[in-house]
């Protein structure tokens, strides 16, 4: 499986047949072929009596196609799959990607199926994508085979996120609530049953594509784990790499009912060989959303030192509890600012101010006591990470501190992270944040989580000796 | 500290006088005055030059008033409170709420104010809440002293929760978020400073009141642990009892300024204290709410076997890690399904459904299937607790399933907690199922924490031989 493989047809295809495209609304075809209206690809629906679909002139098979394809998307049923695979690979079809469901995930007929594609690649060197995946989505071009709400008005803004994931739902319901508050993505891969393109596939195509800083990979199997862990030490070096491997339990490897990869078993193994490689791990749906947004966009501290700023005193020492007590799976420690940091500081503020870390500069201060106070302890060299915790129901404070703390996210080499919540308007301020470049959550757990992959991912660079994000 | 207080002027005033009210907007005493003139009191504003503030005829001084009043709130500054106080005692007022800062937290200075207080109590026993505290929010009474911004709109629906805190933010930030989704709350206690009442005096209070079945603490010091202890084990057998303490970490202890409990020191100490006494621990702003939210509303389990239904197998596999990991903090297990249950789950739903636990009844179910499945598992006698993943997104789902999952809660004495999310959506979806009874989160994570609260709570009111919520 290490044979590079060419992706390009996949994702910038200059031709598209869509078999299944269909005018029936509310059917699959008809979604996506919708939506790859506005891919930009010359399209061609195949349908067996349909003049034209959409408005788009029909072909009655693939034989008929008038000119040769780089990407056939089927979404006909698994019992008529593979002979239209082969009838595609007959005309030159470079790349394939198979929405249906019922292969292999539903017993030996549908292994059977597979086991007949792959025979189909092996003759004509189809690249296949699938089958029982939501396909691609590339924010940049347009090109949309996800068939189900997905939140695409969000994800569509682009970013340099590749987001590859065996399992569609993860991608778009954990992806969805992900945009509320802003989420870049590059690339969105579902990678289905993956009878030959893989996780290791693709984390080889977006190690070359510039624009992608951070991978994240959700997984229940992994193929051939030693080629993937080699390729992901090398690429490590450059780009964030976060795997969440599902089925980490006896009940939950149970619960992966399809193929085990060389990397199931002990989940002990899968941690000391993550760790060894230079991969970052996620647990959960929300985890890894957040962490790769926050990998994405902020530089690498130079070390583990973290200041926190709030107004409010509660927020700052359960913080300062998470960031001590090494929880969740931190290497993080308190500051120590020096004495001219906590005398500027003092200056800045009111005489009941704290200037120890966690700095709490009370809810009777002002946006301009805050930016100032931010721009004191960023400038002390014992300091390698800010949180911010960020109020407005304190009447000194206004939405123009979004404005000022995002200057400063923007100007400073060390990572800022904003944590903030008001009400209804919670999600929406976030968005306001990320829009001019501030990573941020409404919880102080996730806050520090993501603290902790900005901390670790320097730790793996360094050991790596990669450059990171630089 | 523990002898009995006398609380009901606190919170059932019916007469109330404001020291601070004024008709000058943004003021705290205008906004103060302004919501209490929904809380059926009584109202008598005391200022030196105003006849009447927002159409109620003013006092120039306490000694004026003409009646003898139960609560007496001061909005005035802490350098003008002392002699306001006196003369409120002096005139025979119950209570009172001093709302100011500057005392004890700023220094010596303001602890002698303090010390002034507590002389004042002594001679004329006059209760006192703060100083520099939010005060009091009584949703079914409309008292509400709150003057932030508190989401109050939607925690003036009200509820069973008690949530006591020594931090305001902790709750007015945290509830407002908390109340986007639902939370149900029968009263607010802010404690401020509690030169007198503290959380000792307010457990005791809601033990009382038939109204509550849940009380939330948020500490960074207790008061007298060892009475905190001891009350605590025996409300807890009735009623749970959630404390956030923080400060675990030395340097979140060192950012407590203030006073410092009995409780304080050794972390370990607190926690080995609290599960003694049968105190469930949180330690975080929304493990707070979630928690007390899941309490207030949900039956206790028999024990600890969980069943996940889901129509997207990703979701089930990492709930299934989170709980077989005993994560976080958990000590909850899949439940064994027996073979009729795995039967009928087979004969209910699609062919490629998977009837083993996590029960994936896939993305092609229908609203009927999933209530059939669920009806199906809250039968099976090996299956204590339900954690239902509803997505919406799936073309056989729709938002009748809120309806059909409610009634089942409703009707089950087996708690049935559910995940969902929906992009844009998710916020509404979970508080269209809280009003209808329904206990839900939109992360993973969160739902396994709340299902373990339960757990937790089940093996504390049998090892203090308690009968919980039932």
């Amino acid at each position: 499986m290490s044979k590079t493989r060419q992706l390009e047809p996949l994702f910038y295809p200059k031709s598209i047949a869509v078999i299944g495209a269909t005018n029936k609304k509310d059917k699959i075809g008809h979604i996506i072929f919708s939506r790859l209206k506005h891919s930009g690809a010359r399209l061609f629906p195949v349908h067996p009596k349909e003049a034209e679909i959409m408005g788009v002139p029909a072909y009655p098979d693939v034989a008929a196609l008038p000119e040769k394809i780089d990407l056939a998307i089927t979404t006909i049923s698994a019992d008529k799959t593979v002979s239209v695979i082969k009838a595609c690979a007959a005309h030159g079809v470079k790349a394939a990607i198979i929405i249906a469901s019922g292969f292999g995930e539903i017993g030996e007929e549908g292994k059977k199926l597979e086991e007949e594609l792959k025979a189909i690649h092996d003759e004509y060197g189809l690249e296949i994508l699938g089958p029982n995946t939501l396909g691609i989505f590339l924010p940049e071009t347009g090109l949309d085979t996800i068939f189900v709400e997905h939140g695409d008005k969000a994800l569509a803004g682009g970013g340099s996120i590749a987001f590859i994931t065996q399992s569609g739902s993860v991608g778009t319901e954990a992806l969805g609530v992900a945009s509320n508050t802003g989420y870049g993505m590059r690339a969105f891969v579902g990678l289905g049953n993956k009878i030959l393109l893989n996780e290791t596939d693709f984390l080889e195509y977006f190690y070359e594509d510039k624009q992608v800083n951070c991978i994240a990979i959700y997984a229940e199997s992994i193929d051939d784990g030693k080629v993937f862990l080699e390729k992901a030490k090398k690429i490590a070096k450059e780009k964030a790499i976060i795997v969440l491997k599902a089925g980490r339990s006896a009940a939950g490897q149970h619960a992966v009912s399809s193929h085990t990869g060389k990397l199931a078993g002990s989940d002990r193994v899968v941690n000391g060989a993550f760790h060894q490689y230079g991969i970052q791990r996620a647990f959960d749906e929300e985890e890894i959303c957040d962490a790769s947004k926050t990998l994405s966009m902020l530089p690498l501290p130079k070390g583990n030192r973290v200041a926190v700023i709030t107004a409010a005193g509660g927020y700052g020492v359960m913080c300062t509890d998470y960031i001590e007590q090494k929880y969740p799976r931190a290497e993080l420690k308190m500051a120590e600012l020096n004495n001219k940091t906590r005398e500027k500081i003092s200056e800045i503020n009111l005489s009941f101010a704290s200037s120890h870390n966690p700095i709490d500069i009370t809810a009777s201060a002002t946006d301009q006591m805050y930016v100032d106070t931010l721009d004191t302890v960023l400038s002390d060299s014992g300091v390698d990470i800010v949180i911010c915790f960020v109020f407005f129901s304190p009447p000194g404070f206004s939405e123009d501190l979004i404005d000022l703390v995002a200057q400063r996210v923007k100007n400073s080499r060390k990572p800022i992270i904003v944590f903030t919540e008001f009400g209804p308007y919670t999600d929406g301020l976030l968005k306001k944040f990320y829009d001019r470049g501030v990573v941020g959550f409404s919880s102080i757990y996730r806050t520090v989580r993501a603290v902790r992959f900005l901390e670790e991912r320097s730790r793996i660079v360094r050991n790596l000796g990669g450059n990171g994000n630089d």
